[in-house]
C-alpha cells in the first residue's frame, strides 16, 4: 500500500450497500480519511478513484463491521476457567476470586487480548463495563477499535475503586478526558437493580443526563433478580428502574430475559434498547429472551456476546447465528426473526441505540468501519443470499480484513495494531496467576 | 514428509487420551499404517518412535476426529437458497424443486464440497441419508474420509429410484459391494415414519437384520408428525415402530425432539441411538429435544449437524457448542450436559452407535483418526480446560491437520485429498441451476 494515496476503494464479490444491506455484486466503497465517499459498483468507481488505494478482494464480501453491544473484554482471561456449574458456584468460587486478583496489568493484558479476538472476528466497536475502564480505554484506542465504555458501579468495593460513588466520580473524569475522541466515548454503568443502592442510581442517571453519556445496566437477567427486587421493591426490576427515571432512549439494558407483559410495554414506550445475549442467558442457565415479542412491540434491539467467561468466544458472528434460530425454536415458528432482523441487531441497531447513525451502515458520508469476509471456503459456497450466508453460515475466522474510521486494523488476517504473537506468549502466562 | 517412514509421531501441547478424553500435556501418539500404537508424552515417546515421521504441532491439541452422526451431504448446494420460511413454503417451494433436478453430477460435486468443509472442520466420519448414496460413497472413499450412507427409502418416486422398494434393492447391492471396505459402510435408510408404509419399514428392517447393517430413520421431529401418525397409527411414532419391530441398538433414531415420557422410557429399554440435531430443530422451528431428559434415562445420544440447507453449515464444533448450551438455558440449570458429555455424543457415543469401539479414542490399537486444533488464537487462549476450549469457544476454522485411518486428509490448513480451488470454481457455477 502506497503511503502517498489518501484512502482506500475497497471492492469484492459483493457489497452490503446501505441501511437495508443491499447486495451490490461487485461492489466497491471509496473511502478517504474515516469516511465513506462513494458505493457503487467497482467498475462504476474505479475510474473516479484511481488516486486511492486498490483494496481488492475478488471473493470478498464487504460489509459493516459488527457492533458488539455487551461485553467485559477483559473476562477473556478467564476463558473456560470454570464451567457447567451452578450459578452460585461459579460466581462465588471461581468469578470473584480470580476478579479480586486483577490489577491494571492485567486488565491491559486481558482488554488487548479481547481487541485481537474481536478484530479477528470482524468486531468493529464494542460496548463494555468491567473494571479499570481508563486502561481499557488505552488499550482500545492503540488498537484502533472503537468503544462505549463503562466502569461498573455498585455498593461494595472493587479492585479499582473504594465505593460506586468513587466510581462515578472517575466515570466523570473519564468522561472529560475522552470527550473529543473520535473512537473512544464513555458511558455511566450502574451495575445491576440489586447491586445498587437507590441513590448509586440516581447519581449515575444525573452524571449521564448531564454529561450527555448513555447508560448500560443489566436488567431482568435471572428469575431470581426478578423475585428479589419484587421481594424488596414490591415492583419489577423494570417498574422499579422506571420509578428512578432511568428508563429513557439513551439506556441499554442488558439481557432483559424475564419480562413482563407491562414490562415490555413500558420498555417500548420509554424508547429503551435491550442488548441481547442468548449465547450467555442459556449458557448460564438464565433463560431465553422474549425476543420476537419485544420485535413486535418496536423495541429497539442489539446484540451482544456478553464476557468470554460465560459464551466462550467474542465472536458475534456465532452470536447472530443463535440469536436468528433460537426464536425459531422456542416459538416454533421458523419464520420468526430473519437473517436480516439479525444483522440489523449487529449494526444499524445498535448504532441507533448508541446515538451513532454514521456508523453500522455503508453509506456516502458514513464513517469507514468495515469488514471483508472470504466467500472461496468451502464452508460459504455456494452464495444465493449474502444475509443467509452472514448469519447462518460465516463465522469470525472468515474475515480477512477489517477497518475502522478508514484505518486497516486487519489485512489479510493479519493484525496491524497487535502484535498477536507477542499478547499470546504473555497470555500463556496467566494460568498459574488464577489457579 | 519422508516417503520411507511407515507412520507418524504426532504431538503437540495437549492430547485428549482414552476414553474420557484426559489431556496429557505435550502429549503424543505413535501411528502405524491405519492404527494408533501408543500414546502419552512426546518426551516418552520420541525415543522410541524414531522411525515414524515427526508431526508435530507445539502449540496444537490432539483429540479423536469428530463424527457427524447425521447429515444429507449434498444439500451443502442449497445452503441459504431458501431461510427464515414457513416450514411447508420452505420444502415445497424451494427443496423440493431443487432436489427434483439433482443428478450424479451434481450429487458427486455437493458430496466433494460437503468432504471438503467437514474435513477443514474437523469431521473425520459422517452418517448421509441422501439420493444416489453410491455416487457419494465414491467421493467419499477418494476424499479419504469415513462413512456410514444410506439411500433414503420412501413412498414415492426420486431422482435416483422409482420406489422405495428399488432403492432398498440398490442399498442390498451397495452393501454387498462396500462389505469389506475399510472406509465406507452401507446402511438402510427409511425415510420416516409418515413417508414410509408399514410394508417398506419392515422390508428394510429384515434387511438391515440380513444384511447386519445399521438402520437411520428420521423419527418424532415436528409436532405435526406426532399428530398425523397419532391419527393414522392411534400410537405414537416411537410406539408404532416398536409395534413393527423397529426399535433395536442397531437404530439411528434422528431428531426426537417430540417424545413423551412412555417413548423415551421404550428407547431407553430397546437402546435406541438418538442422533440429536439441535441446530437444524431450532432452525426449521421443529422444536428442542429434551437431551438433559433422555441422558437421565440412559438413552445413547450422538450429534448430527443435519443437511447445510437448515443449519447452514457442517460445523460440528458449533452444533457442540449449541448442544451444550440449548439445555442450560431450558432447563434454567447451568450444570446440565456438560462440555465433557457433548464431546463425548460427537466421539465415543457416535463409535458405539455405529457399532465401532475402535473410533472417537486416542488409545493403543484404536484407528488413527485423530484431528489437531492450533490453540495460538487469540480465542483458544488462555486454555485452562481442553473440554472446554473444544466445546465452548473452538470452531471447525480452528482445525489445522486431520487424519483418517493413517492418512492425512489436511497438513496445516491444506486439503490433500480434494483440490479446493477446483471445487470451488465448479460450485460458483452452480446457483444457475437453481434459481
Amino acid at each position: 500500500m502506497k503511503k502517498s494515496k489518501k484512502g482506500f476503494l475497497v471492492s469484492g464479490e459483493y457489497l452490503l450497500a446501505g441501511p437495508d444491506g443491499q447486495a451490490i455484486e461487485n461492489g466497491a466503497a471509496a473511502v478517504v480519511s474515516d469516511k465513506i465517499l462513494e458505493v457503487g459498483t467497482y467498475d462504476e468507481l474505479k475510474e473516479r478513484y484511481r488516486d486511492l488505494s486498490d483494496l481488492r478482494r475478488p471473493s470478498g464480501l464487504i460489509m459493516p463491521g459488527l457492533i458488539n453491544s455487551h461485553t467485559h473484554a477483559p473476562m477473556v482471561l478467564f476463558r473456560g476457567m470454570a464451567d457447567d456449574l451452578p450459578l452460585k458456584t461459579w460466581l462465588e468460587e471461581h468469578i470473584f476470586p480470580a476478579e479480586a486478583g486483577l490489577n491494571r496489568e492485567l486488565i491491559a493484558l486481558g482488554a488487548e487480548l479481547a481487541c485481537a479476538e474481536m478484530i479477528r472476528g470482524g468486531t468493529t466497536s464494542y460496548v463494555d463495563m468491567y473494571l479499570f475502564e481508563e486502561t481499557i480505554a488505552q488499550v482500545t484506542k492503540k488498537a484502533g477499535m472503537r468503544a462505549w465504555l463503562c466502569e461498573g458501579l455498585f455498593d461494595f468495593p472493587s479492585p479499582a475503586f473504594e465505593s460506586g460513588f468513587e466510581a462515578l466520580k472517575a466515570t466523570r473524569n473519564m468522561a472529560l478526558k475522552w470527550r473529543n475522541d473520535p473512537l473512544i466515548t464513555i458511558t455511566v454503568g450502574p451495575h445491576t437493580p440489586y447491586t445498587c443502592s437507590a441513590e448509586l442510581l440516581e447519581k449515575a442517571r444525573d452524571a449521564a443526563a448531564e454529561l450527555n453519556l448513555r447508560m448500560v445496566i443489566h436488567l431482568s437477567e435471572t428469575r431470581w433478580e426478578i423475585e428479589e427486587i419484587k421481594r424488596i421493591r414490591g415492583v419489577s426490576p423494570v417498574e422499579y428502574l422506571d420509578s428512578l427515571d432511568l428508563l429513557c432512549p439513551e439506556l441499554l439494558a442488558v439481557h432483559c430475559v424475564w419480562l413482563e407483559e407491562k414490562d415490555m410495554d413500558l420498555m417500548a414506550e420509554r424508547r429503551v434498547n435491550v442488548v441481547h445475549c442468548p449465547e450467555s442467558n442459556l449458557k448460564l442457565g438464565s433463560g431465553m429472551a422474549p425476543i420476537a415479542r419485544l420485535i413486535e412491540k418496536g423495541v429497539n434491539i442489539t446484540l451482544g456476546t456478553d464476557g468470554a467467561a460465560s459464551n466462550n468466544d467474542l465472536d458475534m458472528f456465532c452470536e447472530m447465528d443463535t440469536a436468528a434460530k433460537l426464536p425459531k425454536g422456542t416459538d416454533q415458528d421458523p419464520s420468526v426473526v430473519s437473517a436480516g432482523q439479525v444483522l440489523a441487531m449487529a449494526t444499524t441497531h445498535a448504532a441507533f441505540a448508541l446515538g451513532r447513525k454514521d456508523l453500522g451502515v455503508l453509506a456516502p458520508g458514513k464513517q469507514a468501519d468495515l469488514i471483508i469476509l472470504d466467500l472461496d471456503r468451502p464452508s460459504l459456497r455456494p452464495c444465493y443470499n449474502c444475509k443467509s450466508q452472514v448469519v447462518y453460515a460465516a463465522k469470525g475466522s472468515d474475515v480477512t480484513d477489517v477497518m475502522v474510521a478508514g484505518r486497516l486494523l486487519m489485512e489479510k488476517g493479519e493484525l496491524k495494531t497487535i502484535d498477536q504473537e507477542e499478547i499470546l506468549g504473555r497470555v500463556k502466562e496467566i494460568k498459574s496467576v488464577f489457579k
